[in-house]
């Protein structure tokens, strides 16, 4: 059981903190809006707390649970508070009928990230395959990660662990940009008779 | 049960011919190398022909069972010859190091091929996000599938039901990119753990 941050409070902070907080963990949120994360921080309940937006984070594992257009900008206004921190890039950068991404090949938003993280910090791409009513739904399903740090990766995927989440490593960071794709994907099923009600998985034969 | 066309001779068109065989299809395939058409039709066997390379096909589906850096080729060679048919497009257009695709969104292979077929074809990408191992198995498994014509996929879809596969319906052509990229993710997880006995799929819970 570990601390972990979300920097964030919409439906995917939502349905992260609380699943986490459900498997043991303690939740810190932290948001622009503290009214909006102390809301959220009662909803999750077991200790869950309300950081200040651009402090040091409580915990090691910072997930970045913000829209894919702003999250660059909150990684360099926290600035040397991420230092040393994972940050779990969870954005899906879709143009605006989720029919392609808006990033290039070797410029995923957790690439991007990466180059605006201070040193030290490492990014994992992580939990943008699923939709964030599954993740409330507490079923075991699989998540799909990437990055370049070993490290970091086994600190991630024994989190996902823990909620009950089979942790499959897609390989480096530059292959957050197929994962981007796979949230395409993932939203097409779900738009072409597959309903909302799926995750992206790898079955293993 | 229906006769199926396969142009190609290698490892996809191995894998699919077989299994298409075992579930009663009647299978043509179709080489440059005629020689190996023939030894595959004889590995196959249950009936299945070898047609001429650039003739029209005897099949109403249409499997491209060649490198993607060949099949817009393929496809002009032919020419007129498929003509109403159901094209199907398998191909994987991987970089050197498969760490992403050598398309651009909107110009996928599948898309490519399109522009290329005659008219009153339908192009239907499938079948590549699950090694030819794994189809070879002959265990139940999901496939992708994506195009413009609503009963070209019904029938693409209905031939990978009679296949024991789950066919999953990602929407318009344009998401053959999607799918593309779904190809490096697969290959990206084989390669970082998961192993080749896998396949890309969708809970649905």
């Amino acid at each position: 059981m570990t601390t972990i941050t979300i920097i964030g409070s919409g439906n995917m902070a939502t349905a992260i903190g609380t699943r986490a907080a459900k498997h043991g963990h303690t939740v810190e949120l932290m948001s622009r809006n503290t009214e909006k994360a102390q809301a959220l921080a009662d909803q999750i309940g077991s200790r869950a707390t309300v950081g200040t937006f651009g402090a040091k984070p409580a915990g090691d594992i910072v997930l970045l649970a913000v829209l894919y257009a702003g999250a660059v900008d909150v990684v360099e206004h926290y600035g040397e508070a991420l230092a040393g921190k994972i940050l779990v890039d969870i954005t899906n950068p879709f143009n605006a009928d989720a029919s392609g991404v808006v990033t290039t090949p070797g410029n995923s938003v957790a690439q991007q990230i990466a180059v605006a993280a201070p040193e030290g910090a490492h990014v994992v791409k992580a939990f943008n395959t699923i939709f964030g009513g599954v993740i409330a739904e507490d079923k075991p399903v699989d998540v799909f990660f990437a990055g370049d740090s070993a490290e970091a990766k086994a600190r991630v995927a024994a989190f996902l662990e823990s909620l009950d989440m089979r942790a499959l490593d897609a390989g480096a960071l530059e292959m957050a940009h197929a994962l981007e794709w796979a949230g395409i994907l993932l939203v097409g099923l779900a738009n072409n008779g597959a309903g909302f009600d799926i995750a992206l998985g790898a079955a293993v034969l």
